[in-house]
């Protein structure tokens, strides 16, 4: 689709503030800047007015108001994607769901939650405090339910937990035309007919806009210890890793993070971790079964050179522990003062974990790259951070040219070139080799769903070449 | 569509047979009406043809010979469905899967192996069984796994290890038309686009051929604990199922068998269980961790009135109880000789499971129906069987009626019709008041996937009104 033509832009954007008012639809470039910016170097490509709506209704209107003038839709969460999924390559109207943000109920018999979209998952969290539940899916950022769900959003918790796709059994959602759908039930499972929710969890604000969701939630575990652990080397670290999930034991988090994150880290952080390649592990469950799988965690890492340096089981201390594998991008960031920062986002069967990192370790020697890397490492998903002056287009397209051998490496060894960051804008290119012909199923699906192409354009679905 | 014209039907067999051989294109009426033929009263609608591909490039053939030839294509795995899926209510071409029976491989560093459509669970459990890994999903029948992805089969243990939907990591799809896709990856998990793979488990063989899959395995507990537990009514056994889920007790199997189905059984099996409602559970791993669950799990029992009567830990007899209760339809069937069966499946939240098994026996006594209430309660999901003579038309019109008040029941619950069994031609009524406005979805899903609608018709999609 072309760029919407100035006169119905004018045109939607005059029947938009008529429904919303002027407090609500900002044309500001501030705004708009602000609302297609993510924290990466992602191009920042503003849509051409934001709106704020407040009720399904509402998001009705917007989504009739856009079709009738074939006008681009980019739903927006709070931000925190990484593909840059934001941006509005061909303009529109941006719909930020932030003043979508009730919660709507706890069913605790039924172990889940309704939600607006534009809840956070630390306001969830918070909310539910004293009901003994809680949401697992823990990306880092604190990221909208409904931008959660659009990206297939994992984090730390998902070894244990799973991923959005596992966590969330049914959503609200308006398809372009203004039709209100709402997929699955609030059953533990069901088959009848396609499942909706699925394909919806992880399309990237490409069929619809969500305005409902309904939400597993967890038991707070009776116990829960988490603990540090070096190792001589990434590879060491890994295969500790590959044997702790071969085990099956229940690991609830273990996450790696290499020599060079640490260091950013008791920078950024002001504390005095050894600066090695460190697993940060937690185990949730009955005090003595607790105790039982750190037993057995310490004796799998024992035996790859690993050292247990630390227990923690006050929430204090483990909230602490924590705080610094979260901070870890923003370390990197603090790093590099004044550069731009791209992230990459791999995921391998676990038996190859160990050969991918180090390959990729390799390739950054090899090529002066420098960045920390850290991961989720018990799905096989790692991260690798690198940074570039906004104006040193040399170094830009080498990192650039770095990823994509990472994503090649990754999908040859059957594996992902994006575990839980989604493919937005800046993976497009890796798609085809990605699905091969599977790509033309979801070029038809698309087709079938928004067959204007207002949802969100340029993400998720590369132009057909 | 209109039943396949006899030209082009001509025309299809010949080239089917070129490329298949007489042997493995079977046109007799026996060998056709035994491959539309289902455990249950729907009826027996016969392919024209029923074809034995035994490779995926055969399977390809076919599909474009059907394509060419505009002939409805019916997927065929072991024939245990319960909705009519095998039917053939516009004829067409049959394709048996059994000789694609190979187990590719088995990766158990990654808990993944790669099997032919046409492998059954047990012949995989017993190819796995010196690996120390095992496939949980268990319908009770040897239903092949091609036929177990398409219908989103579950049973007993999904309460621990899910359904069907969250055990397929990836498959091999042959497409309307010849095309082969491939979804999904080995990796834990993937952001990268539409989940094709979720689409694809659930699709009832109306969106292609699967001619491979990709299957998480799980590791064989080292201690398992097998129970039965009597209550006085059902009401109180569901409420100990509710409870035992909500206190986030890791079951791995809760099965409901009401005082009817324990008679049948006893007399079928020859055994002298006590002829009350009855939960079967099982608890997987280590053994004091199972130790520990197995005693809170009697305490929530005794809450609520039940008497657990027998713990067996040892393989043999805890197999002997399992034969009981998956010979609970087998034994139905002999407690009413000559008669034709009829299943229901629905599924409900877990806080509504006591409400709607007791509105349903009071339905059941109000009406004058008699038949077993067996479920897998953990999930909130429980099946009545009925039956009626053939001939007895005035009785199947007052099950039908039945099956439809307690479909009805269950979707206001905000339950599901179908559980397990999927919807097939029998639940196609149920299907508008299940979705509202999202089955234009799933219509447009179809359209774009099969758009001569040669896939399973008359499956799933019900008609447009």
């Amino acid at each position: 689709m072309a760029k919407a033509h100035a006169e119905s832009l004018d045109k939607a954007l005059e029947e938009l503030r008529e429904l919303l008012g002027r407090k609500r639809l900002d044309t500001s470039l501030a705004s708009r800047t602000l609302h297609a910016d993510d924290p990466t170097w992602n191009p920042v490509l503003p849509a051409d007015a934001v709106t704020f709506p407040e009720t399904e209704e509402e998001v009705v209107e917007i989504m009739k108001i856009c079709t009738r003038h074939r006008i681009p839709v980019i739903p927006y969460g709070s931000g925190t994607s990484l593909e840059g999924h934001i941006s509005a390559p061909e303009g529109g109207i941006c719909i930020d769901t932030s003043r979508m943000n009730e919660i709507l109920e706890v069913n605790a018999e039924d172990l889940d939650c309704r939600v607006q979209p534009g809840v956070t998952r630390r306001q969830l969290n918070s909310y539910l405090r004293d009901t003994g539940l809680f949401f697992p899916i823990d990306p880092g950022a604190d990221a909208s339910l409904g931008g959660m769900a659009a990206t297939r959003a994992s984090g730390t918790n998902a070894v244990r937990y799973g991923t959005m796709a596992d966590n969330v059994k049914s959503m609200r959602v308006v398809l372009p035309g203004g039709k209100v759908i709402r997929t699955g039930t609030r059953a533990r499972k069901s088959a009848a007919g396609y499942d909706l929710t699925r394909l919806f969890v992880g399309s990237e604000g490409t069929l619809g806009v969500t305005t409902e969701l309904v939400l597993k939630l967890s038991g707070i575990p009776e116990a829960i210890k988490t603990g540090i652990c070096t190792f001589p080397d990434v590879e060491a670290a890994c295969n500790a890793v590959i044997e702790t999930i071969q085990c099956a034991l229940p690991v609830a988090r273990i996450e790696l993070l290499d020599a060079f994150t640490m260091a950013t880290i008791n920078e950024y952080s002001h504390l005095g971790m050894e600066e090695l390649p460190t697993l940060f592990i937690e185990f949730h469950g009955s005090p003595s079964h607790v105790r039982e799988q750190a037993d057995a965690f310490a004796e799998i890492a024992g035996g790859h050179g690993g050292r247990v340096k630390e227990w923690a089981e006050k929430e204090e201390d483990r909230q602490h522990l924590w705080r610094a594998r979260h901070d870890a991008f923003w370390a990197a960031k603090a790093a590099f003062p004044g550069m731009l920062a791209m992230t990459t986002d791999v995921c391998v069967p676990i038996s190859r974990l160990a050969e991918c990192v180090t390959e990729t370790q390799e390739d950054m020697r090899h090529n002066g790259l420098e960045g920390p890397i850290v991961g989720h490492v018990g799905d096989g998903n790692f991260h690798v951070i690198l940074f570039a002056a906004p104006d040193d287009e040399e170094r830009k397209q080498a990192i650039m040219a770095f990823a994509k051998r990472l994503a090649e490496r990754a999908i040859t060894m059957d594996g992902t070139c994006t575990g839980e960051h989604g493919i937005g804008m800046g993976k497009l290119k890796y798609m085809p080799m990605q699905h091969g012909p599977a790509l033309d199923v979801m070029r038809a699906i698309k087709q079938a769903i928004d067959p204007l192409g207002i949802m969100n354009p340029g993400k998720l679905i590369p132009p057909a070449e």
